[in-house]
């Protein structure tokens, strides 16, 4: 009997969007004022989805608050209060924009949790702006 | 590598339900206040979901602010502030429900993004009741 | 000991900007769309927010319940799903602006619940827009 | 064609989690605070998801007025101002985790609705903790 | 120069109201199923509202960081994941109402932070009832 | 007679907590993570709060459009996709605390809309850290 439960979790980043190869010109018409070179920055937002079974005894997919732990040390402590392009290595190449994020964080929480369980990621950019891998 | 994006969008508008062909009696048995007369109101929310595969260099699904911009063209100058049931030429004979608009916010942006893109709409009436189509 | 409390509440109702007297031009230009003749429409939110002492024995400033069916009955009841210009005679020459209404529910509350109460009014338009009375 | 419409509701109640047939000890280390012998409480909100055919006249997936009141006299009179453990005859053996009411829930309104429908119920145990029956 | 800041914070608890010294008649009269013997429970949600002179180098009221720990200490771990009514002293005897508890609250943290600061708490007992001492 | 409008608006922003004229230790002990070198950013989200007279053929106390594009106008395009330290001239020997942000926007906006209104500035610098200015 498959459940999914949900932990909400957040960041603040500065980013910008940018590709490494592209002029300054080319960059600016693409991403407009996202391209700013001094940053700017989000209050990034998270609803971390995992699917499994209920365990017939707890009736727990997952106890809450490991899973709560294991995005704060795996994704809150990488990225909050971090300038992505900069201090975040996986952005160094490749443009950080939210659907870069959201594969990114997904990447490592479904390692995290093992395939035992089925993640899916969320990610806020602004509350108006948000994105979520993998689609369903 | 497919992600899914989604931006917020709202308006405002006046509707009554209403069937064309039935009495009045048996149109406000069916659809009690909400079948007066004089219209009433919402706001109207939008959750506009685009499903598509992420560019390997902008890394984005589509930019947002031509989605956006397509939305208010296409959608929020057609509906908003408007009377559904009288300047909507789709309304006028199509009772103006939750799920009826919605499909027709579907096939107006579905139609505009192309085929490309898979689209959903969730449409919010009220902060309590909303729909979604296609249904997943 | 003096305590506020608060109660949300909704309703829902179309409604036009248009000052009687005025030409329809003149309307027109200080209303733009909210002066469409056929009127738009808005899920209206309310704060009800009393304040009064706090009863040392059941520790209530005022039964909930009671401020809850008083709003029912005396706000919700008078304009959910109307049509505020047509069916509320108290704007049949007054503009059912934000802040008319805004003044409207608490002259109605005020009266309803006595002097033993100081009641203010915060009314949503929209999510975006919202006013309050008395102004604090 | 096939819409989804969605009802917002909620219950408070009081809980514990605890497993008979388990030490006191073993209860502690597994559900940590939220085992304390003397309950604690949550302000419980219900997505109720309902997918269907629209009907091609009324454009209703289902009246949601009726739909608002199956929820009250099936879930809402049965567990709002309730403690879950002792007076839901349900829990009496069974841990009231978010998961298990929330596959409760559902179990009442599949049934109260029929075949006709495909319900999903997600439920908010905290506004940063939720699940979902059955798992998309 | 005075300025206001805010910290939102949050428990989890149960509680039922109840008068020592009335029958059991009375007391259901007056609180109906808020009297329930066996408890329900909300997520009480806070917000923290501290006025004070802004450091002129620093450019802060008070250290948020600071403020939230002491609402962590102060607040959080005395009332989270508790029975109000059996665990809480100060609600031996006195009915722990949205009203009491939030005037609690106040005491509390007014004595943590001391004359230089002014609190007030505005206490959430459910998104839709909520209560603000001292009352502005 | 009073009443009091309200607009939320919001940019996007980088910033770092920063004292020119301290070490960079004691910036760090101060600050912690906020004082991060590379900058980290926020979603802000303001609600201005205008006072004023209410008018008596129109209903309003300010055209809110006009409001809407004066804060568009003044404060957005000053702030938004910018780093507060390095692109906004007040902030060059200022610290961009929440505090300090708010202050400026009231300067702003109370100069733009003049003495017949008085403005008030809540500022989020995340869902959970706010500021008003003036205070209460």
């Amino acid at each position: 009997m498959k459940v999914a439960v949900f932990r909400k979790a957040h960041f603040n980043a500065a980013h910008r969007l940018h590709v490494e190869g592209w002029s300054d010109e080319q960059n600016r018409e693409e991403f407009g004022k996202c391209n700013n070179p001094h940053y700017h920055g989000h209050n990034y937002a998270m609803d971390i989805k995992v699917v499994g079974e209920v365990d017939p005894i707890t009736g727990y997919v997952i106890d809450m608050k490991y899973l709560k732990d294991i995005i704060k040390e795996k994704v809150e402590d990488k990225l909050d209060h971090k300038n992505l392009n900069i201090e975040v290595p996986e952005f160094k190449t490749v443009n950080p924009s939210c659907e870069n994020i959201c594969i990114l964080i997904h990447t490592i929480l479904q390692e995290a949790l093992g395939k035992k369980y089925e993640v899916t990621v969320r990610l806020y950019e602004t509350p108006r702006n948000y994105c979520e891998y993998p689609a369903s």
